[in-house]
C-alpha cells in the first residue's frame, strides 16, 4: 500500500477516535459543546495524534488505552488555536478558509471554548486510568503530556512568541526556545506519550524525546523556507508574509542555505537515532519524512 | 484553640503549599509566570484547599499526597476568575481591591495566565504519581478534579451563566443548574477528592459529594441573600448589585423568606450526613458552617 492510501485510512481512523470522544451537544451549557465540536471538527492533519498512535505501534501497543490520549493532544492544540485566534491575540476571522471560533460563537464563547477544550482534554485522557493498560504507566504519560503543554512546554513558546512581536531583533537562542517550545513541544508530547504508553522504556522514552525535538524543530524551519520559496498555489496561503510581518525566523536569520542544510542535518540525526532502535514502524518513518519534507 | 485562631493557621498552611508548587519567575516565558503569581497570590479565603484538605484529614489521610492536588484545584479557581475578568467577559479592573490580571499585564497575558494556569494545575496534581499515595488512587482524584473543573462542572455553569445574562426570564431549573455547576461543582471536587486520596469508600464518595453540592448550593444562596441584607461596609462590595443588574437570583425567584429557609435545610441536611459517618473534624464542621452563616 502506498503512503498516500495509508495516510487516508489512518486519518479516518483518528476522526473516528475524535468524535467518539467529543462531546454531546445537549444541556443548558450547549453553545460551549457545540463551539468546542465546531473547533475540533474545523479539519487540520490529526498529525499530533498520529504520531502517538504511531510510536504506541512503534513499541508494540496493541491497546485502545492510547486513543483518549490521542484525542486529548488534538484538543489541546485544537484550544491553542482558538486562544490564538482571538481578537487580543492574532485577531484572526479566519483559519483553513473556515470561520475561526469567536468569529462565529463570539469573543466570550472563544474564551470558554478553548478552557473547556483544555479541560476536556484532562478530562478524556484521565478516561485511561478506567481501562487496561496492559501495566504501561499512565501517571507518567499524563505528567509528559500536561508538562510538554504548559508554561515549560507550548504556553512557555506562546508566551515568548507574543512578546518578541514588538521587539526590534530576536536572538538565535530565543527564536530556538520559541521553535522549541511552541511547536515542538507538542511534537515531542505526542512521540514520548505513545512511547509510555506502550511500555517503553526510559532509555527509549529519551531517544523518541530527541527525535521528536529534532522533527519538531526542522518542521518550524521548513515552514520558515516555505514561506519563502512556495507559491500561494501550492501554500493555500499569501507567502512572503513573514518578511512583510517582520517576523524573525530561522531563514531570516540564518539564511536559505544555512536553514535548508539545518532542517536536513535535524531531520538525519532523527532518523539515524530511529534506526538505533530494535523497533521498527515504516509508517512513522514516512510520515516523519513527509513532515521534514512537505512542500506545504 | 478557637475556630478564627485555627483558620488562621490553616490559610497560612495553605498559602506554603501554594508557594512550593508555583513556579520560579525565570526564563524568555518569564512574564506569564509572573502573572500566574501574580493572580494566584492576589488573595483569597483558600476556601477550596481547605475543603479538600479537611475531607482528606476527615477520612485520616495523614501524607502530603493530596498537596498538590490543593495547589492544583486554587489554580483552577483562579484561571476561572482570570478569564471571567476580561474585557470579553465580565470586563472587570479590580478584584479584592486589586487590578485584575489582564489590567496589569494585558489583554493578551490575561488569556495566557489563564490557560497557563489550568495546565499547570494538571501538571502539578500530576506530581502526585510520583509520591507516595497510601495505596489511594490518584488517577480516580484525577477524574473527579477535571470532570467537576470542566463541561459537566465549573465550565458548564459558566457557559449558562453567561448566556443567560442577556435572556429576559431565567427558569428556577436553569438558575439550579448555574448555582450547582458553577460555584458547587469546584466544592465538590475539593471535598471528594479529598475523600478519594485518603481512600474512602465509594459510599463515602457519594456521601461526601451530596454533602459538598448542599452547602455549595447554600453558600450561593447565602451570596444572594447578602446581597440585599448586607451594607457596603460589611460585605466589602456594593450591595443590591444583583437587582440592579436584573440578575436572576433566588432571593428574586423564590422571595428572601423561601430563600433563608432553603439555605437553612441545606445546611441542615449537609450535617445529618456529617453525623452519620463515624469519623470526625470538628473543624470541616465548623468550617462548613461559616461558609455558609458568613456575613460577606
Amino acid at each position: 500500500m502506498d503512503f498516500q492510501t495509508e495516510l487516508t485510512g489512518r486519518t479516518a481512523e483518528i476522526e473516528a477516535i475524535l468524535k467518539q470522544y467529543l462531546p454531546a451537544e445537549e444541556g443548558y451549557q450547549k453553545t460551549v459543546l457545540e463551539a468546542m465540536n465546531y473547533s475540533v471538527l474545523a479539519g487540520g492533519k490529526r498529525l499530533r495524534p498520529m504520531l502517538m498512535i504511531e510510536t504506541y505501534r512503534l513499541f508494540g501497543g496493541k491497546g485502545k488505552v492510547v486513543e483518549p490520549f490521542a484525542a486529548a493532544i488534538e484538543m489541546i492544540h485544537t484550544y491553542s488555536l482558538v486562544h490564538d485566534d482571538l481578537p487580543a491575540m492574532d485577531n484572526d476571522e479566519y483559519r483553513r478558509g473556515k470561520k475561526t471560533t469567536h468569529a462565529v460563537y463570539g469573543e466570550a464563547m472563544g474564551i470558554l471554548a478553548g478552557d473547556a477544550l483544555l479541560n476536556y482534554a484532562y478530562e478524556t485522557a484521565a478516561r485511561a486510568f478506567s481501562m487496561d493498560a496492559g501495566g504501561a504507566d499512565i501517571g507518567r504519560a499524563f505528567q509528559v503530556l500536561a508538562g510538554k503543554a504548559g508554561i515549560y512546554g507550548m504556553v512557555g513558546g506562546q508566551t515568548a512568541d507574543v512578546e518578541s512581536e514588538g521587539e526590534a531583533s530576536v536572538s538565535m537562542d530565543k527564536l530556538s526556545f520559541i521553535y522549541r517550545l511552541k511547536t515542538g513541544a507538542l511534537i515531542e508530547a505526542a512521540m514520548v506519550t505513545g512511547a509510555v504508553l506502550a511500555g517503553a522504556s526510559r532509555e527509549e522514552q529519551q531517544l523518541v524525546e530527541q527525535t521528536a525535538a529534532d522533527i519538531g524543530m526542522a518542521f518550524q524551519i521548513q515552514d520558515d523556507i516555505l514561506d519563502v520559496t512556495s507559491t500561494l498555489e501550492v501554500l493555500g496561503k499569501p507567502i512572503g508574509s513573514d518578511e512583510k510581518n517582520q517576523k524573525a525566523t530561522y531563514v531570516a536569520l540564518m539564511g536559505m542555505d544555512r536553514a535548508k542544510e539545518k532542517a536536513g542535518e535535524l531531520f538525519a540525526e532523527a532518523m539515524a537515532r530511529l534506526d538505533s532502535l530494535s523497533v521498527k514502524n515504516p509508517f512513522l518513518t514516512e510520515l516523519l519524512r513527509a513532515l521534514v519534507h512537505r512542500e506545504k
